[in-house]
């Protein structure tokens, strides 16, 4: 709910965008999800009940991260000119969040989620980095 | 981040969708919504500095909760099928979050905002009924 | 703590309630009280531990949220002339809050328990809309 | 909502409660609102604006801990023969809940409001410590 | 985040703090601690699947308490003079919080660490009351 | 209470550390931290009430997540040979926190004590990086 926001180097605040602090950088989805992937694959490896409970609330709780950093990328940084130029900008965070969600039974778990969300998330990045050249 | 989801009345949870529970409900964006209206009003009315200071940090809050539900509406929700059906899906709620969030020291404490941010909403919550007789 | 709290259509801000925005909904406690139930009873359908153990995550939060909705209301809406004229009404909400919590190993995962924390919210709810009318 | 419940010495678990953990103590709502006393006398001696909404911030949350430590403690730990000993041990939490919110622009940041509060949780504290003698 | 600071009798604050309320206690800290070794006795005593994933749950909730308290501890309370007094406290509070923290799947529920954790505290509160009659 | 922690490229995890996840990164602190130095920036250049408020807010919350990163490199990333080897990274992280938090009404808005927060975070992760090169 009061999660970070992030770096830019260079000018990010427009003149109509006063607060928040226009720090944004979507490598903090991209940590978080690498932690989601992480956990995963400790979950596969380990299979103590107890450790995979404590793997499965703490998963849980990065992959509420990674969906909320993304959100905030979504909302707070793209702007309607940036989603003009890259049409299926919408769609790509859908599917990131989506994929960040818990997946079901089957592949919350899976350290093949967890890749497949960072592919996405790395897809975001490319695009960010290219609007802060712009 | 631990955050509401909703009722519905019947069917909810399709063949591929586990867990989270299946309840949603756009009312809980509205509600909230008309949370932030209500304090943008009484900031209006009232210039004693330490009400205005907590209506702000309260405001705050509660538009940080229209967010996160229309997020989770938006993520968890709708699926592939409704955003080809509903193409300007993804831009409405991008609009409706953007203007739940802090829209700048001109706009954030007033209630006309807060009047187009429910009217989103109503739009919203429009085609989700539509989705759930289908 | 930073949790929801409601829409009412008419004049909802006594002389004297400044902040917070005035208002109130039983319908968030109920609507929190439905997603624990269809956890309940997914949780009932489906003995895949991974499941199992994300479901009971899942409760934990919901029925948290039941609670603080409830206390809330309780605690912000209510007023003393409401608990003179509804001499049962302190006992309703203390009823309903520990049918929220967790009811021991036994019962908090029993859509039987969901269905009675159900009931008490609606007896609440009469109240409520009851003391609106007034 | 992840908030501390607390320490007792001796048998607090009846056969019936299995978890949480059976740790109580009154002490951790006053420590709460003696910290709410303290900013309001800090808020009351410094003028400077800046040190004054930092105040209202975190008393916000500081009064926001007290309602949550009695809220568990009214559920959690009081069952209903307390309550039929105590005939006004409802009203007597409702009432602290109620002093521990905004009482409003005018009394939310008067030290005085904070003693009353501090009265109330004593007469709480006093109730709990004799039951647990019982 | 919204975390509780604390309570005490005489003089807390010096010249240079303004703000936050120079309320501390140790006993905070403590109380999610017994709260901690109280779930590991229970987890180690019932082998119900639901009810010792619920205690891993409460558990992590708990110690995450226990290190938040010991961290604002160690950062909001002490000063240079106590860690120069008192030379091997950094370590203290770090160990302290690594054993709060998970200590891996074989020792996060055995009681034997919540009483490891109970001895930590008990040498920080010592420190802290001395520091208090300086 | 449930933030993040970070992406590491190599190795992270020693046989006895089986969960968080390992994944650590000085960069989510330093992230905050510049964060923190854009509002303060941000406040210094305008004079509106309101934006100052809402300013307040948010530095008060990006503060306390830096503090949050930084405590958690500190007690779950370092171990003790590391600070055997850096005799002066317990006080580095203390002095790191205390800056972070609100160093009183009148630094805490200054972006010069956002600068020396940022210096501090530079050397703690200039010690990190070595430490995973070893």
């Amino acid at each position: 709910m009061r999660l970070p926001r992030f770096l830019t180097p260079t000018t990010v605040v427009s003149a109509h965008c006063d607060l928040p602090c226009g720090v944004y950088d979507p490598a903090q989805a991209r940590i978080e999800a690498e932690s989601v992937k992480a956990i995963q694959e400790k979950y596969q490896a380990n299979t103590d009940p107890e450790f995979r409970t404590r793997a499965i609330i703490i998963k849980e709780q990065r992959a509420e991260l990674v969906k909320h950093h993304l959100w905030v990328l979504w909302t707070d940084y793209f702007k309607p000119p940036h989603f003009e130029k890259y049409p299926n900008l919408h769609q790509l965070f859908n599917e990131a969040t989506k994929l960040a969600g818990a997946a079901g039974a089957k592949g919350s778990l899976d350290p093949a989620v967890g890749d497949q969300l960072l592919g996405k998330i790395e897809e975001i990045s490319k695009i960010f980095w290219e609007t802060k050249q712009a």
